[in-house]
């Protein structure tokens, strides 16, 4: 459904996710101008409506909304570090993947450079682009958020976090964090299971729905970290969670342990510095203290 | 609903979830036998209908059916091990969370005793048993499993997998080191967050819903891993999967990187294998031959 609007945007960088985030902008009506460093990536998004800059610089100059979408922290300076100029006095959005620390010193370099600086970490792959579960977490300039809440809704559902703009980037690698090593837990699983003639499909279908139902552990835990008290009844001790056995299963089937190796080193910690009766809960600890 | 059922049950070993089971047992009306080595834990159970024994032995000798669900496989083989004798001729339903190897020693020890041996692998915590989401998986003797099905189902979803007594263990642990692993993820992702002032309880709301979608992620690594073709077109590689803005995020967060670092160390041994054009799910590569 087109809809006239008035603002023009511009994206920069136009890889998958680049190109999702673009394509909405133009299939919602807006005037959109595309780059990328490599040619030939923006004839779709001009068949779709969009105009495609020759330069860097020429899409800055073209809007007065720039969406940043690049491959790293690297890329990004590298492009606008010299369009400083040209985007002083416009929104710059900046939904590359980058660490807090980087995100931080971006907006420092925007508003000495009198740029309005928003960050953004998208909770998505490119094809969820435009559907509610695709999350994008935003933090920096409250301004921008507000006035362009519109397009950002767009991609998804927007959560703004506040003004430090390490915010957004934190909180995308917290949950990051938890995916990849979900992850590995499941090719565990599936590698434990394989030399028994078990397909990781068959073991990915029974995997998907524990997982999902043992989600349902996090408030839990959480409410017992929260409290500060892992001594709370009603918790599986950490004695009782040892997985040496898991270990020496995983070693018999001929696999590697150190995926569920780091798990056992995290409860041995604390169970060694006397918390063995104490709940699963307390194994933050562990990751709150480097060894 | 109470109905009469004939045969007659002995559960050995009444911690929550031996306690659990032979609660479901009573309330369907199965005439049961119950017994722990320290007293006292029978006393709610013998309220409910059941009848407690003085020894262990004395609880093999009510029944024609005996669960074992004890500490794990030393204390199974003490308690049962003087009790062969008494044994053979009955069936023997092992839940003691144990590893394949031991439970196939178990179904070795039986076979020579002359005992019809079914071992399980409890998926659920005790105040899940006798809802279907609580999955409980058997392997051993087909004939001890589909003459007291009806028994089995009492407490949730069965399944069994085979007459090779290690299967439902071997499961069990593949499963359960998913879900330890996925933990650790999240309290990573928790202590992550956490110097920014953000509840682990806050964290966890946005992480069981995230994880809950990427769960849907699994199938794609399993028809990739089952295919057997690591290039298949399609897949995030290996490189865009690189994890070192997240482990040098979490070390400026002043935490440890062991969780993520693990993850890291997959994906790392790929890459300098010389696949890191090919998809993530190669890790399981990593996983399935130790370094």
């Amino acid at each position: 459904m087109a809809v006239e609007n008035s603002v023009q945007v511009s994206v920069l960088g136009l890889g998958a996710m680049g190109s999702a985030l673009a394509a909405a902008l133009i299939e919602a009506g807006y005037p959109t101008t595309v780059w990328n460093r490599s040619p030939g990536k923006a004839d779709g998004l001009v068949a779709l409506g969009g105009k495609a800059a020759a330069t860097a610089g020429d899409a800055v100059r073209d809007s007065q909304v720039v969406i940043a979408c690049l491959l790293d922290d690297a890329s990004v300076h590298e492009v606008l570090d010299p369009l400083a100029g040209d985007l002083a006095g416009r929104a710059l959005i900046n939904v590359t993947t980058t660490t807090p620390a980087q995100s931080r010193q971006s907006a420092v370099w925007a508003a000495d450079a009198g740029i309005a600086y928003l960050d953004g970490g998208i909770m998505a792959v490119p094809h969820m682009i435009g559907r509610p579960e695709s999350s994008i977490l935003y933090s920096g300039s409250a301004e921008v958020f507000h006035e362009h809440r519109a397009l950002l809704d767009l991609w998804g559902t927007s959560t703004y976090f506040g003004e430090d703009a390490g915010l957004a980037s934190l909180y995308d690698l917290a949950l990051l964090s938890g995916m990849y090593v979900m992850f590995a837990g499941f090719l565990h699983g599936a590698a434990m299971v394989a030399p028994a003639g078990i397909t990781a499909t068959e073991f990915g279908k029974a995997a998907a729905p524990w997982l999902t139902a043992m989600t349902g552990g996090f408030e839990g835990y959480a409410a017992v970290i929260d409290g500060g008290d892992y001594t709370v009844e009603g918790q599986q001790s950490l004695e009782f969670s040892d997985l040496t056995h898991i270990v020496a299963a995983s070693a018999d089937q001929g696999i590697s342990t150190e995926v569920i190796g780091m798990v056992q080193q995290l409860i041995q910690r604390q169970i060694d510095a006397g918390h063995g009766k104490e709940g699963f809960a307390r194994i933050i600890e562990s990751i709150k203290q480097p060894a």
